[in-house]
């Protein structure tokens, strides 16, 4: 999966880059631990931002984190840099010997979404497959318009449509697994 | 849905109070509302802890983010400040009528858990139900032992059993309501 912090939009549907937020990188890389994902990607074109993150690596994966709570070194060690989304498919191509099929995530129904059982499909595929989540309010409408799949939003029933990114990633690789 | 801060464990098992973490309120009040929930009790019995929910609660609920983010104010109003559990519970009794039937939840398998199916025909039933979750290391043993029920870990296939209680909330209310 990447996580995308440019392209997204704002709240008021302007495209920005967001700022990478800590938690979002433990609770999403331990998720990503328990249903079995071979990467997350943390997407940013900010040097500010990367470089964060290579810091919260380098305490929790190399440095006196990772003696203190190896649970957590083994979670965020599936975490890789990516300055474009371009980029993170490079380096899936790369490792597992061909592009992915990519699913873009929104909390809004579009045209020709893919369903729940549907996804399982395709990423049960011999194709690697990279699920795609956006900060801030969403992804931009540029990643929307170019991925090969759009998958359903979470709905809960009631039409209340805003999880946090933290629980939307959760929910979706729980549905995905089961 | 209850989310305790006392009693619960630490690393090494002792038992301890947690401090509230923002980020908790937020997400957590926000699947709440998406499945349907009709109270989020925060639990904690350290006055400044209070005060803090009381603070958060203020500005996004009645202060000025009420109306800069109208859908984090229908969130958030869903929380309701309780000492201890025995006062949540005593809160649902004395607003629907009846205690709770209440149920833990843990990253542990342990004797006559309550599987997800199993779950969903007891929130189904006429007497109100109360989901507990744990911050910290997970509720403590005392918590546990006088529970009604106790429900199956998330697992993903892997034995990785190392969710946020933000992920863990969202994947079992997310599957208690399909």
């Amino acid at each position: 999966m990447a996580l995308i912090h440019h392209p997204v939009v704002d709240k008021n549907g302007q495209t920005i880059a967001a700022a990478v937020t800590a938690l979002d990188l433990h609770d999403i890389a331990r998720v990503s631990k328990t249903f079995g994902l071979d990467a997350f990607y943390v997407v940013t074109p900010l040097e500010d931002q990367q470089e964060l993150v290579r810091r919260i690596l380098a305490h929790w994966v190399t440095g006196v984190g990772a003696q203190y709570n190896p649970d957590r070194r083994d979670a965020l060690s599936l975490i890789r840099l990516a300055t474009h989304l371009e980029a993170a498919t490079a380096d899936m191509a790369g490792r597992w010997g061909a592009a992915p099929v990519t699913i873009a995530t929104s909390a809004r129904r579009s045209s020709n979404n893919l369903n729940f059982d549907d996804l399982r499909s395709v990423v049960m595929q011999e194709r690697p497959a990279l699920l795609l989540f956006g900060t801030a309010w969403g992804l931009a409408p540029e990643v929307m318009d170019r991925v090969d799949f759009r998958l359903d939003p979470i709905e809960g029933g009631g039409g209340y449509n805003h999880l946090s990114v933290r629980s939307a990633v959760s929910i979706v690789l729980d549905r995905m697994w089961r």
